[in-house]
């Protein structure tokens, strides 16, 4: 056990600690990395809400407004967003359980509609795909994801080609998914600016 | 009534149209302005969804899954963000029923916080402010107001105040709050980038 200088352990570090879990939640080992972002003030990047019809809303008294009907609405972007270095950012994030292949079809294709808009308006644009029983992590490029769509040969998109297209991302304990430290090799040519 | 070339009436159009209702919802007029940017490759900028926490959801057989139980939750970011000319965009936006004064309150603070980060690293940030009893929307950026903010010597701001620091939105037809022509004035000396 890790004694830390003020004898408290921070929330994020105990999260990011339980190796056990962690292939199974990529969208909470994102959330650690973007809060510890936000800490360090390298990056500002949030998981937008669930996107929610709302039909319903009672009000009861002296307490908050409930909502008793409701309903998930199909996301029009992606997940996550914000911004880095003054570029916008823009990113998907999917798990895959299959050790062989990626299916096409976890991504809608107006999120692949989405990337290519904010692409071509300069943005920071991909994906992070984290094959759970390999337990690796991989960045890949939004023109990458976006060329392979659109070629459309296939459903589903191999491992290896994740392996030869993206980079992986290294976990580490307190940044369990450092995917800025791939955005630095594959936007701002390996200058990690840790010194801002 | 304006007779279209193809014969029907654009949605947004008859939304824009109806003047009565212009000082009413500025929410439904960004998102009618957002459209229009999007359709015409201007900008991709989206106002989040509202964050909900889902406490109970129901799975009945043949139908979509229904949230039965769910509140509203305080929103740690502003509503609207997004690309514009390779820079992230970020803003939140009010309404105000007073002629003479804006609610300081009518902000959170971690929004103003959040604004302030996204400024540190270089986002295009403001905010916009619609007096709906004069209706008049204006343009503030969002140095401006965190400094007003952080003075805090006041718990309004003047609507005299907005005419100086602000920049009036014009209305417009297809896009009822151009907000992107005073951040062209602001960020990019008047260049309309209109030739993209």
């Amino acid at each position: 056990m890790i004694q830390y200088p003020n004898g408290r352990k921070n929330n994020y570090h105990a999260a990011a600690a339980s190796a056990a879990n962690r292939g199974m939640d990529l969208e909470k080992d994102i959330n650690i990395t973007n809060t510890y972002y936000l800490h360090t003030d390298k990056a500002v990047i949030h998981k937008k809400p669930t996107p929610v019809q709302i039909v319903k809303v009672d009000f009861p008294r002296r307490s908050a407004a409930k909502i008793t009907e409701a309903y998930f609405k199909i996301p029009s972007t992606t997940d996550y967003n914000g911004v880095y270095r003054g570029r916008a950012v823009d990113f998907e994030a999917k798990e895959c359980a299959s050790r062989t292949s990626f299916p096409l079809k976890s991504i809608h294709m107006h999120q692949i509609k989405h990337l290519e808009a904010v692409m071509r308006h300069g943005a920071i644009a991909f994906i992070i795909v984290r094959f759970t029983q390999q337990n690796e992590t991989y960045f890949i490029d939004a023109d990458k994801i976006v060329a392979f769509w659109n070629k459309a040969e296939r459903k589903s998109i191999p491992y290896s080609w994740f392996v030869k297209n993206g980079s992986m991302i290294p976990y580490n304990y307190v940044k369990p998914v450092d995917y800025l430290s791939a955005v630095d090799q594959f936007y701002f040519e390996g200058d990690s600016n840790d010194s801002k």
